[in-house]
């Protein structure tokens, strides 16, 4: 993208901007600056399709009520180690904030600790949450099934979410590692932009109805939208050759944490409808690390291994390997160094939100 | 392979055997037992390549010490919810169980508990360990990593090893779900079946010492043998394209949970040397389903999971869309019926094995 079709906007500015369009739309000033911090992170950590171009559809949902902003989420199940949440209907990224941090104080007195939310929505970035237990040097897991577009193995029908998994563990001088991955091989998203490209998907990434290789994004975006069938892949692609079934199992994994757990929507049940967004369920985790061994030598042995991948040798042709959440937080620094990028469309949207909400950017 | 060349053994006769080699080499006679129903659950499984067949390189290891059969596991931490031992380079199987089995009575009382080894060997297939909560209602996780062959994402030298993850949940009237993965493409095994067969590796399975793409298996296992660099890629393949940064971090992932979280060797720091065998680290947890709901609910919606993937129409060309584990119980329950399948080579190496230790079989 061009510079001059980009603006750097300061993080605090974005983010209060978002909060009062929230407000306006009944979310409590806590809820909104929850969904808020949630939805901006995207952008700073370079994850522009879980970020403010995603307001107008929040805006929308719950303005017509498919997000219910007076929803008040309800504990259904708790023990010193466990949660259960209902969200009924309520913004996804409020209900996970609270819910984790409800996990970390169970954690905080009983080592390691889980909980779940059903009846959700979409709640951003899987990595934010499973980053919140690292300031006091725990392990963090998220987890969140989402409407169907995955094509399990062998099959042609979509059956399973981008269905991501995060897991972040604390480092002492290195950069924490925070793996975020879709189990499937792509987001809906990268399929668009070669969509708006014009250009071939790369085989191993999409199936068409008959459940037979497709690099047609236009087409595979049409099934989706249209429910013909076929989709996304799991990660490792098209049949067993490259362990496709792995990344369906995967997939499955998140599913049973998130929503068998809970009690909430599964598989293909999950779907927008015309009454309400489709209902997604999360899963959160904690773990001290210190009931396992002294923490500063956990960190100490993340930097070990952590400095152990960064600086091996790379392959002819590449400048160095990369560790899991080392890039994205290259880009916070950034961001928070020189302001969010935000492209000139997005940033127009953004406005209209505003002028329509009473809301100045 | 040619039924002919293939003699069914009662799996309790295969047991006995491998149990008692095992006690003439030094193991109590639970510690051998625990060890031989771990291995010969490999070949019931359908997953020979950890089996029986591997029963010479434990006799090899025991007689010169590489693995220690007078070892005592210790346990270094422990509390209400986690536990870390170390094995002392004990056999892996033993002490994975007993950590199995104390990592599951504290989360009978705790709700969710964890568990690592630490400078343990080779334990066998990680499904196993996985499965032993299942009986008991609850979420069954293990995993280990292993001597370094998996090359990271833009990387040329061996960093991780075949890393597997196993994940196990009860299901009513399914067969549970037990996905039991490595997280890279394939493992060494693989590689070697295309060496044997003279094939060329499918393009995304290895790297040579430069980094770049290959297909020669003789030259992937050469270079792994005599450490000249390449091996096999993370789940996901060569680069990004496929997501092979995903199975990277997942394997990365796996050496957290496992080495640093016990302060285990870990990484590339793992290998055979002439003094020892690659003390490799475990991590295993259990968490009870009905700390979070319902123990006959949440197996009831498994079902409905499981079901609702077994029966969604197949991509053409295909017969059915499996769930993982579902293979593996239909090969066990084969082999509780019809006795064990072991290659005739491997059982003339059986025999040879029980002449010299004295266990007919």
């Amino acid at each position: 993208m061009n510079d001059s079709m980009v603006s750097r906007v300061p993080r605090g500015s974005l983010e209060r901007f978002c909060c009062q369009v929230f407000e306006r739309l009944g979310l409590s000033s806590e809820d909104g600056a929850m969904a808020a911090e949630v939805l901006v992170s995207a952008d700073a950590r370079g994850i522009p399709s879980h970020g403010v171009a995603r307001l107008g559809r929040y805006v929308h949902g719950l303005k017509v009520g498919l997000m219910r902003p007076e929803a008040m989420p309800e504990i259904l199940h708790e023990t010193a180690t466990s949660l259960v949440v209902d969200a009924h209907g309520a913004m996804g990224a409020p209900v996970s904030v609270r819910t984790m941090r409800d996990v970390m104080a169970k954690a905080r007195l009983a080592g390691t600790a889980f909980g779940c939310v059903r009846d959700s929505n979409h709640f951003g970035i899987a990595g934010f949450y499973a980053m919140l237990p690292l300031s006091e040097d725990m392990i963090g897991v998220a987890m969140t099934n989402t409407a169907a577009l995955g094509v399990p193995t062998f099959g042609r029908l979509p059956m399973l979410g981008t269905n991501p998994l995060a897991f972040a563990a604390p480092a002492d001088e290195e950069v924490a590692f925070v793996l975020d991955m879709s189990t499937l091989v792509v987001t809906r998203g990268k399929v668009e932009v070669y969509d708006r490209q014009a250009k071939a998907l790369p085989e191993g990434w999409a199936v068409d109805a008959r459940g037979r290789s497709a690099t047609d994004p236009e087409q595979i975006l049409h099934n989706l939208t249209y429910q013909i069938g076929g989709g996304i892949l799991p990660l490792g692609g098209l049949g067993e050759v490259l362990g496709g079934h792995k990344g369906y199992g995967l997939a499955v994994m998140v599913d049973v944490l998130c929503a068998v757990l809970s009690g909430g929507a599964l598989a293909s049940e999950i779907a927008d409808t015309p009454g309400s967004s489709a209902r997604v369920s999360h899963f959160f985790g904690a773990m001290r690390v210190d009931v396992f061994r002294d923490a500063l030598a956990f960190r100490r042995d993340m930097d070990r291994l952590l400095r152990t991948l960064r600086k091996a040798e790379p392959a002819e042709g590449q400048d160095q390997i990369y560790v899991a959440g080392q890039k994205e937080r290259e880009h916070e620094d950034a961001c928070t160094r020189d302001g969010v990028p935000v492209p000139t469309k997005v940033l127009e949207e953004l406005r209209e939100i505003g002028i329509r909400q009473g809301v100045r950017l």
